[in-house]
């Protein structure tokens, strides 16, 4: 099997072979399959015809060799198997392709350890940019220093690391937890659970700051027995809901990180014989498909995976052809909103 | 900014700077760098240390020059934003990644001239395998033919054209459309609708003889007006749920080839004060998280897409590595499983 394919790769037709076949010189060929108006149309067309004939192929590392180019982005996230990480991939993916870069993909399954080790790889392979989202415990960028070093452009988004000089794409999640928050209080709520990951991540800890803001404009004194982290899985909210069902003095409204686990708490809440909102009114976050399909459908933030994916691709493409400057790029906030639906509004 | 690059490109460090910053012969800082044992220890850790000092990077180009392997595997699918592809994804990405490969994605937006285009830039990218799954509209394997004919190895899955000496991992996608059938049937059903997207491809077609076949074997007479094709997206469960509804003589059940969709046409039955499974019993397919989130919770077909990924992935490895040969490999089969819950069992 082995043997067989070094003959194969033995036979790879070369510019010299057209040439040889053609009797035409080698500068000849190679003009005209770059497309050379100096070589004539009809001898251009010959030498297509022959090259695509004989299965010939552009050797991309010997001209990567010159332009020093890979013509390749990573995208480094922490989980793949996400709704709002596909979304985002699927965003970077249209970008990135149309502009020509294909798009190698690592993910670190949370962990410091195998991002870094994901980022000396993609280093080592001369990636021409990358997008990275940090895992949960990813505490500073020392591992990202050779891409800066050599001026290899970083976009990161969502998960990120702020203020040291580096280019993010996020939401306002300060201000989507505080609005989340204002408006449980609006609906009645005085005691109002939190249910969310990491507190080290910056997207958890500014939800977690606009929720605790909130309280305190509108004085109730924030209860740190209110607050559930855990890891977005759907357990976390089977868990959060097994937990303040069985306090005393049970929370009244929810403002919980993610809409799979907010779907998940809600059902446990209501096979527990409580009413959602009446009991327990609900916010969530993401706006995934699951929101609208649950019963009460989920009022949610709307937090457009796509688009930040667009965004962050366009960003690093456009530093990439020089026409704009990721170093001039600190922060960029994509729009995004509460929308509000069953699962919070309660009948007055 | 461009010329600032240029100059960080110029100054790439090589092991000719390692070697002279030493005054060590090149052989020996090559053969220190691959950890040679001809060289001490001593030297090899002082040249290491300097080399990481330095931020020399091995040459991918060059090395790749000579092996003529790029460590790279092509991911070829119909759509990113998809729950199912996502997790075949998560399982490819392990398996390939362990392996020391590196994953480029391409995806089609189920265009099959856009599927031809990704397959000849890989091709032209020299991509070392590809795993690949085809678009709705894909109707041949010519655009494969490249691949092929220069033992490129291919694993195709889930969507797959079968019998043509190619490699296809899948799922026995007619015994899964039998016995939902065939459970609706032995719950009462005898007006069992189908919803489904084009018959074009294997999986539909298949999950639809496997329907169609149950009803015959329990003497029921098919109905071509029960059947829905549609794109598979939340609109397909609404606007099949209306025309149902519209009709004179309802259908009873339905067999669903996707959760969301199952989750979407379920809502509107609801909607329309129907209820579920009592006058309509639901089966849908992939076993989707939303499945036990909803009410009721719905019977579905168990599709592991992260095995699926895993084993394509493996197939495919095994392959480069020698290990196995694909060309001996016609159709791995990954099992599936009906899963009961409430939307399909009534009481009786």
């Amino acid at each position: 099997m082995a043997k067989e394919k070094e003959k194969e790769k033995e036979k790879d037709v070369t510019i010299y072979d057209l040439a040889n076949e053609l009797n035409i010189s080698v500068a000849t060929v190679s003009r005209a399959l770059k497309n050379d108006p100096v070589v004539s149309k009809k001898t251009r067309k010959k030498i297509f015809e022959l090259a695509e004939k004989r299965g010939y192929r552009t050797n991309p590392f010997a001209r990567n060799l010159r332009s020093g180019e890979t013509k390749t982005i990573a995208f480094m996230v922490h989980e793949l198997n996400s709704t709002f990480i596909n979304s985002v991939l699927s965003g970077v993916e249209k970008i990135v392709t149309e502009a020509g870069y294909d798009l190698i993909i690592a993910h670190s399954s949370e962990s410091f350890a195998k991002e870094a080790a994901n980022a000396k790889n993609l280093f080592d392979k001369r990636v021409d940019g990358v997008i990275a989202s940090l895992s949960f415990d990813t505490k500073n960028l020392d591992h990202f220093k050779p891409f800066f070093d050599r001026n290899v452009p970083v976009v990161f988004f969502d998960r990120v690391e702020k203020g040291k000089g580096n280019t993010v794409v996020v939401i306002d999640n300060y201000k989507c937890g505080y609005e989340a928050t204002q408006h449980l209080i609006e609906q009645g709520c005085k005691r109002i659970a939190h249910i969310t990951a990491s507190l080290s991540r910056n997207v958890y800890s500014d939800r977690y700051r606009g929720y605790k803001d909130a309280l305190y404009d509108n004085n109730i004194e924030p209860d740190e027995s209110l607050v559930f982290i855990g890891d977005l899985s759907e357990e976390t909210g089977a868990d959060a809901a097994k937990k303040f069902l069985n306090m005393s003095e049970r929370p009244d409204g929810a403002f919980i990180t993610n809409d799979f686990v907010a779907a998940s708490f809600i059902k446990k809440i209501k096979e527990a014989g409580l009413r959602v909102p009446e009991d327990v009114a609900v916010v969530g976050f993401n706006n995934d498909a699951i929101g609208h399909l649950i019963e009460p459908t989920l009022t949610t933030v709307n937090y457009p995976g796509i688009e930040m994916g667009e965004v962050a691709g366009r960003t690093l493409i456009n530093h990439l052809k020089g026409v704009s400057d990721l170093s001039k790029i600190n922060t960029i906030i994509i729009n995004s909103e509460l929308i509000i639906r069953e699962s919070s509004v309660r009948k007055k």
